[in-house]
């Protein structure tokens, strides 16, 4: 059995609705990277005058677009990398864990009992559920923002992980929700995580 | 229910293995790529002249590992590549079938009730199972095989689909056979066939 299962994914392939509901049916405990930066902002491992500086660029309370628009502007820098890196393996460490996004497959490459996920979609369903999620957003808005978070989610990737995000070899077990819809990831990852 | 499965792989990663065990499962027809190569051989639509030049560059009664030291050494060409691509189309059209390798993902993406599948599999895994497979080879010998013909695979779907082999979202299902298992393996994609 893997208890330590990382959700890595394209934006909005519904990767963090699917860890949600892996974590609850295994009774894991859910961790995203919103948790996972302000684990790291929390942790001593940053100035003061740092925190003030993220806090600035990534205002939690301002809501889901709001952040990520803040948020994937450019990566973060290597002292914030790592202090998430070690917010992450703190977490993994404890065991019976889903944790969605910053590249944590990489992070946790040593650990043992690990399942590394990636969930892909299609642009257009990606789109159609961002749109859902911003009904305030024009259409080409939302489709230039998913188009510029892609690129930089596999910029961030390969520039601290020196590996491909979302290419196949990286992980256990990579699904399309666009193709097989959200219940059945649900299921087969469930279904890999009793894997030896 | 899909009733076409794709099976794309890396070397050595048990592709065939799996794909055989998953046709047998569901009752489907297998066809790999020899099968493939022969009725595209076959189909008329290259000259005798044609086919017994490629006849010579891939000769199928020389067994696996010569054949496949031949056949990788450079991308076939596009008439080759035609021939093949209809006779995949052609299995295709019929249904219940597990197609492995020829990149049948990108070949058959405008058909329907499709699962695209990507097996990987880490590189100590996979150079195992093939110097099981080669007794007779030296191990550094393999291995340079191993990771000639993953370049060569990795050239020719971009030269014939534009595309990046085993990038995941070009997929339904990738899973890692030297992480989760074969039988895990061939469970998840009969589950995953299960989605409408």
């Amino acid at each position: 059995m893997r208890n330590i299962i990382t959700i890595s994914r394209q934006f909005g392939a519904g990767g963090s609705t699917i860890g949600q509901a892996v974590a609850e049916r295994l009774g894991f405990y859910y961790c995203d990277k919103d948790m996972i930066l302000k684990a790291a902002l929390e942790s001593g491992t940053l100035t003061p005058e740092e925190i003030r500086h993220y806090d600035e660029r990534v205002p939690f309370q301002f809501g889901f677009g709001q952040s990520l628009f803040d948020f994937y502007n450019k990566p973060l820098d290597e002292r914030l990398f790592n202090a998430q890196k070690e917010a992450i393996k703190k977490v993994a460490e404890k065991g019976n864990c889903v944790i969605v996004g910053r590249n944590a497959n990489i992070i946790l490459k040593e650990f043992d009992k690990t399942l590394h996920v990636f969930i892909s979609g299609s642009e257009k369903a990606r789109l159609k559920r961002m749109c859902e999620k911003m009904p305030d957003t024009p259409e080409e808005k939302v489709l230039e923002h998913l188009r510029e978070v892609d690129r930089t989610r596999k910029k961030y990737c390969k520039y601290y992980t020196s590996t491909l995000f979302g290419h196949a070899p990286y992980y256990d077990l990579c699904l399309k929700s666009s193709s097989l819809g959200f219940d059945k990831c649900i299921d087969l990852i469930c279904e890999a995580a009793k894997a030896e």
